[in-house]
């Protein structure tokens, strides 16, 4: 595989995610789910907008420390003052990414900016300049790609490469297009852009009309090879492109020749913690995640997948986590099929961490007789809470 | 517009919605949400698979006499005592379908059927044509057809419909399809089946990659004009394609020059129902009828969407039966109030019904203090108990 086949994950559960009623989450809570993407192996986590509280630039720096592998992106609008916050917050990430831009679209740019393209064009660039001027990596997002006028956004991408963007965002702010419509921008920019070569293009949609997955997944076969996602799709309004989808769509889809850093079998672990977190139940019939999702019910498909499993399945659970069959845990288990059961939801936790955990379990399981994976989460998420 | 620019819209949420563990419904309340359908707009409820069970039989005979202007579907195998079976049940209705059908993929043929492409062609064939014999509308199936060898696919097609199947399903049983590629298999048909004109080609997606209602609308570009669906894309594994996202995604591109028959202001009442009934809560990021589908959280939206609607906003709340803000019912509210949100609901109750339901509103307020969508739809639903 070489490197223009690797599609880049760029988890913004922290920040798009975030910002939902009901979602909101303390730094230290923050903390555990950016240690928790790391090893998942994502690229970059979106982990705030550091202007628009101070919970919110406190939660940055605290990611920026907590992670070492990973880049780390803060949000801000096409603004010094913001970008100047941004920078101060990110002191501390190993590599650090600022994250600015600003409307795209012509309904944007009259009914939001009150503005014109051209001052929108410039103040962008302008943003871009202020940001690379500091020292970091910058992605520069064209609010509302999706609605925008294709020849402008050539000529707005262009404009940013030219003043520095690493990576530029098409964002479908609104959830409006349609998979091919969509295709059709990202390759628009690679037929036009002249300079596009010299950044990475990022596809972000939202899930309106529920095309989020198809959308991001058109975009990366058009050339873009930055996806932004949130675990279980969390997000304003219908939510942001899942993670899990876009990722077990490229393992599965191998003749797409392209592939993504993420160790799959976090996949469930890590679903379960946002959505106990989050207070964001996951539905049943949640692709890849939610509890049917690899289960067969009708009498027919029963049949059909005893006698051959990929008669009616295309994914392996166990690639993403989610065990073949439910294990019970109990008051009678031990430590060894605690820690088993921990690992398949993606918390290594050893030695004294292990024991405290055990000790929580006990009692719990005293009360409650059987066990599952979603109180098994919240105990071990409790760590940092419990012994540190 | 034209009969070609009208999308069929075939609901199955009583069928291969119903056969998710713990959404089973008795006789009664199945029939509850037929007639909903109807007033909905659908063009075909599949009401159930009539051989599988005694309970299943007996709902299809249910559904068939309720309904008046929509046709009944039942569902068999492509054998002889299935299509008997369903020919029984249907024969109440004013206009039945008998849908049956048979594997049409390598993998389904060999691990499923255990038997040959010919054998599964020619036995497909008499199905259709002992079905046609009844004197029934006849659809068929052939399953796993997004795994399927294209040109096997053609020749499958390209039969029945010559043994007189009046509507070919195209399914993507296992989910397994990328937007393009599933259009292109549908493209594939309309170029090569030199019969296609003669009969309605049909969408029916799963959900497993997330691609259900792109897939769906790929398949609809390329040509097809029926779409299987459920209400809130409840189905097997990680589901069906949804109603609302399908039927809202061809009302909002008005450029694909495509209509429904869908009215589309009952939407969010019909969710909530089969919410409540099959016990499937609806995740709030769902698109189109999710609790947050219209909410505005973060700053920069709230302000954005105060300046214009349509900065955020591709959809009209109203347009799928939101109301725009809440409307708070309690113990202090009138009779009018409760008529009006039931009508947005999607209930039409008046004269003793809604005395009936306005005692047990008033019971229910002085507990709770105050009424949701929820508790209304529950109310409302149980008239038939109460009442009848």
């Amino acid at each position: 595989m070489t490197m223009n086949n690797k599609v880049e994950i760029f988890d913004t559960t922290l920040r798009d995610g975030e910002q939902v009623p009901g979602c909101q989450l303390s730094t230290e809570e923050k903390i555990t789910i950016a240690r928790e993407l790391e090893l998942l192996g994502v690229d970059v986590i979106e982990a705030g907008f550091p202007i628009s509280s101070p919970g919110d630039f406190l939660s940055v720096i605290g990611i920026s420390r907590a992670v070492r592998d990973v880049i780390v992106c803060g949000l801000t609008r096409a603004k010094e003052e913001d970008i100047d916050v941004a920078a101060e917050a990110l002191r501390y990430a190993k590599r650090g990414r600022i994250h600015t831009g600003i409307g795209s679209s012509d309904v944007h740019i009259k009914h939001k900016f009150r503005s014109t393209r051209e001052q929108v064009l410039e103040q962008g660039v302008a943003a871009v300049k202020y940001a690379k001027a500091k020292g970091f990596e910058v992605e520069f997002y064209a609010e509302d790609a999706g609605r925008a006028d294709l020849d402008f956004l050539v000529q707005m991408t262009q404009a940013v490469i030219s003043a520095g963007a690493d990576v530029v965002n098409i964002p479908d702010t609104t959830g409006y297009c349609l998979p091919h419509l969509y295709g059709k921008r990202i390759q628009y920019l690679y037929d036009y852009v002249s300079n596009i070569d010299k950044a990475r293009i990022s596809v972000h949609c939202h899930n309106d009309l529920g095309m989020a997955t198809a959308n991001t997944m058109e975009g990366i076969i058009h050339g873009a090879r930055q996806a932004e996602v949130t675990i279980n799709g969390i997000g304003e309004r219908a939510g942001n492109t899942s993670l899990e989808e876009v990722v077990m769509t490229i393992k599965t889809h191998q003749d797409l020749g392209l592939y993504t850093n993420i160790k799959t079998e976090r996949i469930y672990g890590i679903s379960q913690l946002v959505s106990n977190m989050m207070r964001m139940p996951i539905q049943p019939n949640k692709a890849i995640v939610g509890k049917n999702a690899f289960s067969h019910s009708s009498g027919i498909h029963q049949d059909g997948f005893l006698k051959h499993a990929e008669n009616y399945e295309i994914i392996n659970p166990a690639d993403v986590g989610v065990g073949c069959s439910s294990i019970l845990l109990t008051a009678r288990s031990g430590r060894a099929a605690l820690k088993h059961r921990l690992e398949i939801l993606g918390f290594k936790i050893e030695g004294d961490e292990l024991n405290n955990v055990y000790e929580n379990f006990l009692i719990l399981a005293d009360e409650k007789k059987q066990i599952g994976d979603n109180e098994l989460v919240a105990l071990a998420s409790s760590i940092p809470v419990l012994v540190r």
